[in-house]
C-alpha cells in the first residue's frame, strides 16, 4: 500500500516554521481514553515524523498510566495550538507503541535512533523511580548515564498514524477538515473539505 | 452537602496570575470521549469559577460536537500547560451542561451572566452557522446584535466539577496528585499525594 502525504503536513510544517522561535511549539495535548473509561489527556513533546511519512513521533515512559490506556484502546487525538500563529491542528489516529520487546527489528532501531536523538537530560528521566508512583524519599534522582550506550528498558516510542485531521485558523477564521480514505487501487487518500469555524 | 475549597485551586490561581501577560494562558485542551468511542480533544477558553466553587466554566456552541459527546459520556479531562512558569494541570471531572432548555432558573441564570460577560464578538458567533458542517457561501456572517438581548439558542455553558487533578511543576520537577472524596459527615474533601514526575 503506497503512502501519500497528507495536505495537512504542509499546512504543519509551516505553522512549526512560523512558531519555531517559542521553545513551547513543539509541545501538544495528547488524549487518550483513560483505563476507567474517562478521557485522559496530558502534554507531551513533538519528536518529528517518521522519515517522509505522516506518522508523529513521541516519546514516553513504558511505566506511564497512558502505555496500558493504549493498549486497551489505540485510538488518540492530538490539539496542537499554535500561540503564535492562531492555529490549531486536531490529529486523530491510532498508535503504535514500540518498547524493547518489539520483534520488529527496524522498529527497534527507530527505537534506538529516537533515543540517540534525545537530549542527555531527557534520557536521564528514564533512569528515574516510576512516574505517577508515590514519591520514595529513598530513591536518589539518577546522576550519571553512559552517553554511548542504547535505550534503557523504559524507554519507548509512539508513532501516531493519522488518519482525520481538523484545522483551523483563527486569524483567517477558516476550518478545513482532512480524512483519510482508500482509493481504488488500494493506496492511501486524503480529502479535504471547508467546514464552518 | 458542603463544598470545600480544593488545595489544587489555590497552586491553579498562582499559575493564571504569573502567566497574565500571555493572551493565550487561559486556553486549554479539553478532552472528552467522541461518539465512535476515540478520543477527542479541542483548545477551549476558561471563563473563570463558578461562583467560590472549585467548579470550572467554559461557554460553547451547542451544536458543537462535543455536546452530543458529553450526553453520551459526562466525563471529560482538561489539560492546561502554563507556558511561562512550566506548570500542567490535569483536570477531570463531570460536565454538566447548561442550555437554553435547562428547568433550573438558577442555572439559567448563569448561562445569562456567562453570556453578558463574553465580548459582542464573541456572541456573534451564537450567530453564525452551525460549527462543523460544510461551508455553504450562500450564507453571510450575523454583522449586528442588540448588546441587550439575552443569550441565543445555541448558547450554552459547560460547568466541570473537578474530582481529580494532577499538578506537575517542570521547574521544581514536582508532581502532586489531588484526589476529592467524602469525609465520614457527608462533605467531600481533597486528599493530596506527592508522586514522580
Amino acid at each position: 500500500m503506497g503512502t501519500v502525504t497528507g495536505p495537512w503536513k504542509q499546512l504543519l510544517l509551516n505553522a512549526l516554521e512560523s512558531n519555531a522561535h517559542l521553545k513551547d511549539s513543539s509541545f501538544f495535548q495528547l488524549a487518550t481514553i483513560g483505563s476507567n473509561g474517562r478521557p485522559s489527556n496530558r502534554t507531551v513533546v513533538f519528536r518529528g515524523f517518521q522519515g517522509n511519512s505522516n506518522k508523529i513521533q513521541i516519546n514516553t515512559d513504558c511505566r506511564t498510566h497512558k502505555i496500558e490506556e493504549l493498549k486497551h484502546c489505540p485510538f488518540a487525538e492530538i490539539c496542537w495550538y499554535f500561540t503564535n500563529s492562531w492555529e490549531q491542528f486536531r490529529i486523530n489516529g491510532k498508535i503504535d507503541i514500540i518498547d524493547a520487546s518489539d520483534p520488529d527489528p527496524n522498529k527497534l532501531q527507530q527505537r534506538e535512533k529516537s533515543w540517540f536523538a534525545s537530549s542527555l537530560k531527557s534520557r536521564l528521566q528514564y533512569l528515574g523511580p516510576s512516574p505517577g508512583l508515590p514519591c520514595l524519599s529513598e530513591e536518589p534522582d539518577p546522576e550519571f548515564l553512559d552517553p554511548s550506550k542504547g535505550p534503557v528498558g523504559a524507554f519507548c516510542v509512539l508513532i501516531l498514524d493519522p488518519d482525520q485531521v481538523d484545522y483551523l485558523n483563527l486569524k483567517s477564521n477558516q476550518r478545513v477538515k482532512f480524512t483519510s480514505g482508500l482509493s481504488v487501487n488500494g493506496e492511501r487518500c486524503w480529502t479535504s473539505e471547508g467546514v464552518n469555524p
